[in-house]
């Protein structure tokens, strides 16, 4: 039975002022919510059916809270997979640098929750684990970014921070992608570096260019002006791959 | 000056029936509309703010409609670029076949409005000007669809059929992306084919393996269980424009 003060907490959580303030957030669906489960984040309250509870039996320090799927649908942000949600807490914001031997991705404001989600998923299939974002990028804790990422926020590390003084401290490669640069087909990536990517209606920041040690550009065969953020990051991590034959 | 008969006709086309009943949609945002009103499209009515209509004059024999900024909000499903909206008649759903010596995509039920959009935007970044799409994929007109091509919908033709018919009848290459497959870096794609990209939740329908004549996969470094169908669908693309070196 779910009471009033916690449909009140969870839904508060949807809000950035309010997962801020209680550092927690909410991962709805039965995978996510298992993959959660198994890691090294702090699950705070697990709301589950009957059936999910029967079916997965969850070793946990949580709050276990047995749920109808009619009382799920009523706090979770999405309709599907409505047998668990689980509200874990934030974990900090800690400050790390790329090793020389990896890749990491640099987001310069990719606002849009889908993509951010969408780029976390891409990062963790071609085993990037390093993602640092502007402050303006979207909330790593967003419902529809956890959503997107399909559980994979757990095996990437997002650092939020300001890019310009962290470009400045890198000696890092560092990759940019451009409209106009070296074809990606053809870039010499070497063992690691830093790929940054542009927001989708401004690019890459006039303020971060003077760090850009190689512009590169995803050929283009047609009209479009431009790709999605999140298609463009794709494409530069299987050309990395392909030519680094990790 | 904005007609409430007008209001609700537009507001109507946000639901596929009614745009079905009309044979109309709805385009938002100056670049879109800019590129709307040059293309073979009929545009039936055309919102704009006064500052819009200064700065583009624009002939058309459509019904234009000088409208405030609030105005185009109250009636446009998207907050930005508010400065105009179309609406045009849909195009039928004509036949069409691939030729030998092109690539196009063909689409088993890829339902989430903002993947089809992204995908046909990155169609037309490969110069792929067709689209094969099962009846259960999201509606080409749908809002979020037509918004998040970036204009591509006027460039790429998009036909909805039943996949298996239309496969018995190809004879061209037909290359399915599956999680097992040929290393998309290895595989000789020739000068044409089909690209059938499945749904996220099923894969490719079962229906459809038969007909498919290389399974084809994007090589995994890390964990996550699967990509976007979108994402797959570019990077296939990339491969492809790679290999040929059109």
């Amino acid at each position: 039975m779910l009471s009033k003060a916690n449909i009140k907490f969870i839904k508060s959580l949807q809000v950035k002022k309010y997962r801020k303030q209680e550092q927690c957030f909410v991962v709805e669906g039965a995978k996510s919510v298992m993959e959660l489960l198994a890691s090294d984040f702090e699950v705070v309250k697990l709301l589950a059916t009957e059936k999910f509870l029967d079916e997965y039996p969850v070793s946990t320090k949580a709050e276990v809270i047995a749920v109808t799927e009619k009382e799920l649908e009523g706090v979770g942000e999405f309709q599907t997979n409505a047998t668990a949600l689980a509200v874990a807490r934030m974990k900090p914001n800690k400050m790390f640098t790329a090793s020389p031997d990896e890749f990491a991705l640099v987001l310069d404001d990719i606002r849009d929750p889908g993509n951010l989600g969408t780029i976390i998923r891409t990062a963790d299939w071609f085993g990037i684990g390093k993602i640092i974002a502007s402050p303006d990028t979207a909330d790593l804790y967003n419902p529809k970014v956890i959503s997107s990422t399909m559980g994979s926020f757990i095996r990437v590390d997002v650092l939020y921070t300001p890019l310009e003084d962290y470009l400045a401290k890198s000696s890092l490669q560092i990759f940019g992608a451009y409209l106009e640069g070296k074809n990606v087909h053809d870039v010499t990536y070497g063992k690691g570096g830093l790929i940054v990517i542009g927001s989708e209606s401004h690019g890459i920041s006039s303020g971060l260019e003077r760090f850009i040690t190689q512009r590169i550009t995803i050929p283009r065969f047609g009209k479009a002006e431009s790709l999605n953020a999140a298609i463009a990051t794709a494409i530069i991590c299987d050309n990395i791959r392909r030519s680094t034959k990790l």
